[in-house]
């Protein structure tokens, strides 16, 4: 029965790699008929692949010594798991970064024909990395659950090893990619007086690499981690809480694990809609849109769409998987668990329901079409001070509405249907990760197109098109950025839970001083973790500094364009940078709940986990919140208001922009890694201490 | 029994204030022969004492209404210990003001002979001041606690009285200071070019005024706050705990009750014998030094204080009052626990010594003797961007350090004496609040003599003067600074356990989703409460800037010193905005707790407080160490290093210093009374929730 259930997703997964496939086959056959894009767009592609190789090299050791550790202590079960939940992530992570580099060009040169061929090429490359993370995501775990012969506690090990190889994946890549953005623009822009992306900026290979390397590879890590863990987390609970809440058909346990599994694959089949929906010139899409066009109301969203309308192609596409998912949601719950099934179904749909909320309030904190952007804008009248002051309490409060959503959903999803149900809520906020990830990975990809667009010397109105693409992506992005840290409070929750039950504790009593002592330490470590990653891009972006300085010394004719700067070293001092500064930060991810878990107990584990949990949601809301108002508060100042380029009030809204590039890129989105990951290796280490 | 016990104990309390009448007396007689410094120091009282006065009008209807209704809803004895809590606290700020309104002027007049006249007459006003709290402190539980014929239980309700107002005190008094503050700097300092106290500068007196509201007033409520609470829970646990750990002689439950009263009647003794270490021409003194010259090794370190090193005494003073401390807590201890007395003698122990190494790490972080502040100065080099992050995440890692020794010193007391000792330990840290507040308030007052001596053209060596013991004060107040985040831990902490078994918890389950939800409230609310006292300090700073702009606009001969700036315009601009503004976030921290406990029930208030106090003390140092870093950092700039003053680095640390001026001086020290007033009120509250 498992094995013909496994078969079933590893087909649901099979289709969104097969989607992913076509999409990258009909974006191969587009030829770039440009040398000096074909030029540019493969200098990054090699420069990202070389730090991937150089990363996954490093890992390969880290991961090896792991493996060996785990199968001594766990047996060979978690060890396997373990590799296996590792490869995939870093394959998933190798594939989309090759799309990606592979498709930036393409956008470019696309863009020299039209707005709508450039938008099709970003999207293109965008849902082929969505897609190929939920594809390999549920293959993964389906199968590796097979060879587990159904053992789910041990699958925890496949979701360590896919966070392990995110936090570093998101701490190098947020390194590397801070280290040469702040080189590039502090060097080029404001010393040197040149353009963004000139091609005499010695930096600006590496920052274009670097786009890729966070934004692509990072996210990618980030979501397929949090996707992965979700499911895990409620396979876990499902097992041991299905007999609870199932009927008859329920009691077996092995619906309840595979309850997720079905709703993720049913948001494989939501995502690729979604997707279709932007993607109008898919053969497939406009078959789709023809049986639509049959349905009242829908032809006036239809024709909108297809008149190049790309904020709102995107915006719609999210909601029609949003949607979809709803429904298959509840044929699935109403099949599983007949009577409960319907508070299942809402347990899910509160999480679906919470994710799209907390996209909202993200874009509404950050984005210059509302107040409090405007707000922080207004503030640089003031000096510099305001603008930081301003852009730090609004990234404060901006943690009030989203952790008031996720307590919502939580108690909704308790009161209905228990922990599973809380779990569930969880994977249904993810499982249109398919589509928000191509929605989000789209936006780097038009920047990069843009980066090449201004280094190829093509005339102003392509990078026009790109930008414009790249600042809806900024928008739109708003979603991912929500589901990313909202996913990550409620998979850690459920990953807290399932770890509870594995170490047999009946309850994790903060009454207790050891308890009290985990709480507090657990709530200390976020913001060491966040102080180690911003120190780390500090030195990084420094030594690059030095570096663009040198070069616009030493190198004759570089700012004449008659003197070819040194791109690979700045490439190099980045990389180098982002492996040797990703060591500290990773190791204290798994150190700290090892060393809590033997020293003081499974207990105070439990309640290092709560405080990690408390202070990492709040301060990774915090730092991407304030970052993202920050970077789009000087957007708006450049965009001419409060007094535009080169005012004083622009300066201060570069330096409110370059102190929230760290927060938003780096330290914020690492840290909802660092809680999942800290949570799941108590759960796969859990043996170990009860 | 109980009535001559709290004879002795009023008897200690009484020592603390005739000591500090005696030194009143004293100071009172010296006479200040200059016209100017009295007419200035007269302005900046009445300035101080009229705020005041305002806003306990404010406070007396808030308090009039929640007496009323603890009345209604737990009978007169809370409403009566709430009123005189809530008196005790507001007598002790207004007495501490009103002294240290009396001080500035005599010190700046002392400061005309030499320096040691100087140190003498500050301390002299700082040592009153820390008097009278732990004096009026201990007066007022004891008494209370007779009036309720020993029902600790009731005595809680004297601590929330404590509580809320050294909360508006601390946000209204920091909210005043700031706007004065950055009012005078920007526009007087900055934008007209005029020197720092400088009398053509419409906010000078507020400037000065803020100064006694915020780091007098508030400190003083806030160490008020802690020491009665921390002696309440302590008592409150005790009676609970006490037939557990004592042998006969404790069995009674009332020995339990009484040892933390004991503790801080002998802290106040120490403190006394701390403060006549520095106050060297105190007549008691004399008779002090001439016994202790006999034992061997004290001369040379007599010797050094009578030279005049005043730094040096200081410290010495501090040192010698905890020596003393934990002397007297040892025979305390073994009179009272016999067997058990040991190990109750190192839970004290473990919280003194925790409070001073916290102050020792906070010095380490914040002073520019050391490594880290230098760093920060020398990120100035790279611009205001790297100074800000390199300040920030200064402060996100120095929480690691205090959060370690906390933890400590509750599992070390723990483990000796059970939640006994971790409240014993919270009782021992805080027993030297006395010399602790005295050496911390004698900062502020040097600084307003500074102000006043500017203002009276006084030859620049009187500033020097001053300065100098300005500048001892910002670093021996590092200890204050320590002990009121420290200490605030582990009150709130030992409330917090006193909260559960006053709402008969067995146990508060974070595997509970509805304790989970509480927990992620509760880390949430001081973010949002961060958030609004520095959007408060924004508008009130904004609203100053507007005015002095104005002044300096429309008043003619305002520059030249022939027109007379409108300084009770700007004084009353201050107040208003700090009594507007400190409404929102007070209410904010009394009825989060409430709404929680009602709607959600007791284990998630629980879970409320337990989140508040993780997030609560890890903002709280990060906030209090970058804001002060931040400030160090400038001055050590300012002192000729990486620049000095005018140059750029000079610009750009003077931003970190404005970003860090609300950090520390509103938001960070706000941060501590609000975890501790939310448990409080949960635990006098408990019984409606039960």
């Amino acid at each position: 029965m498992t094995f013909l259930l496994v078969v079933l997703f590893v087909a649901l997964g099979a289709v969104a790699v097969a989607y992913a496939w076509s999409v990258y086959q009909k974006m191969m056959a587009f030829e770039v008929e440009n040398p000096r894009i074909v030029e540019l767009s493969g200098i990054i592609h090699r420069g990202a692949m070389a730090f991937l190789m150089q990363e996954y090299t490093w890992l390969a050791a880290f991961v090896g010594v792991v493996t060996i550790l785990l199968w001594g202590a766990l047996g060979f079960g978690s060890a396997f798991a373990f590799v296996v939940g590792a490869a995939c992530s870093a394959g998933t992570g190798w594939l989309g970064m090759y799309v990606a580099t592979q498709t930036n060009g393409r956008t470019t040169f696309a863009a020299t024909r039209s707005a709508g061929d450039a938008l099709d090429m970003a999207f293109s490359g965008g849902s082929i990395v969505g897609m190929l993370v939920v594809g390999i995501g549920l293959i993964g775990v389906s199968l590796t659950w097979l060879f587990l012969w159904g053992a789910v506690e041990t699958l925890a090990a496949f979701g360590m090893g896919a966070s392990s190889i995110a936090l570093f994946a998101r701490v190098g890549g947020g390194i590397y990619t801070k280290a040469a953005d702040v080189g590039a623009d502090l060097v080029g822009k404001i010393e040197a007086g040149i353009p963004e992306d000139d091609p005499r900026n010695p930096a600006v290979i590496a920052d274009n690499v670097g786009d890729n390397v966070g934004d692509i590879a990072g996210m990618s890590a980030d979501l397929f981690e949090s996707y992965v863990n979700s499911i895990i987390a409620a396979m876990a609970i499902g097992v041991a809480f299905t007999s609870l809440y199932g009927d008859s058909r329920g009691a077996l346990g092995m619906f309840g694990a595979s309850f997720p599994l079905f709703l993720a694959g049913w948001g494989i089949i939501s995502s690729i809609v979604g997707c279709l929906v932007v993607a109008t010139k898919n053969p497939w899409s406009q078959i789709m849109f023809e049986y639509a066009g049959k349905i009242p109301h829908m032809n006036k969203i239809l024709e909108r769409i297809q008149s190049g309308d790309a904020a709102y192609a995107l915006r719609v596409g999210a909601v029609i998987a949003g949607i979809k998912m709803i429904g298959g949601s509840f044929i699935l719950s109403m099949l599983f668990f007949v009577t409960r099934g319907f508070h299942v179904f809402l347990s899910v749909t509160s999480g679906v329901v919470a994710g799209v909320l907390i996209g909202f309030a993200t874009e509404y904190c950050t984005s210059s079409a509302y107040k409090p952007v405007r707000d922080l804008a207004r503030a640089s009248e003031t000096g510099t001070a305001t603008v930081i002051l301003s852009g730090f309490s609004l990234g404060m409060k901006s943690t009030a509405i989203p952790v008031v959503l996720i307590c919502l959903s939580t108690l909704l999803s308790y009161w209905l249907a228990g922990v599973f149900g809380v779990a569930c809520a969880a994977v249904g906020m993810l499982s249109i990760t398919g589509i928000a990830l191509a929605v989000d990975a789209y936006g780097p990809i038009s920047d990069n197109a843009g980066g090449i667009a201004q280094m190829s010397d093509l005339p102003s109105d392509v990078r026009k098109i790109t930008d414009k693409l790249d600042s809806i992506g900024n928008t739109t992005a708003a979603m991912g950025k929500g589901l990313a840290i909202g996913s990550a409070a409620l998979t850690a929750l459920a990953l807290f839970v399932a770890y509870a039950h594995a170490a047999n504790l009946a309850a994790i009593d903060i009454m207790q001083p050891k308890v009290v002592v985990g709480l507090l330490l657990g709530g200390m470590l976020p913001f060491l973790f966040c102080s180690l990653t911003i120190e780390a891009v500090g030195r990084a972006a420094q030594a690059m500094i030095d570096e663009v300085r040198r070069q616009f010394r030493e190198i004759a004719g570089i700012m004449e364009g008659t003197g070819k700067p040194e791109y690979e070293k700045c490439v190099s001092i980045s990389a180098t940078a982002a492996l040797r500064e990703m060591i500290v930060p990773g190791v204290l991810a798994i150190c700290a709940p090892l060393l809590v878990g033997f020293f003081l107990g499974k207990g105070a584990l439990g309640g290092l986990l709560g405080g990690a949990i408390v202070s990492g949601v709040m301060l990774a809301l915090f730092m991407a919140n304030s970052g993202g108002a920050w970077d789009n508060a000087k957007k708006y100042i450049e965009e001419g208001n409060y007094g535009g380029k080169g005012t004083p009030n622009h300066s201060a809204a570069v330096v409110g922009d370059t102190v929230g590039d760290p927060f938003k890129d780096t330290a914020g989105p690492s840290l909802n890694i660092l809680i999942k990951l800290m949570t799941v290796v108590a759960l796969v280490l859990a043996p170990l201490f009860s």
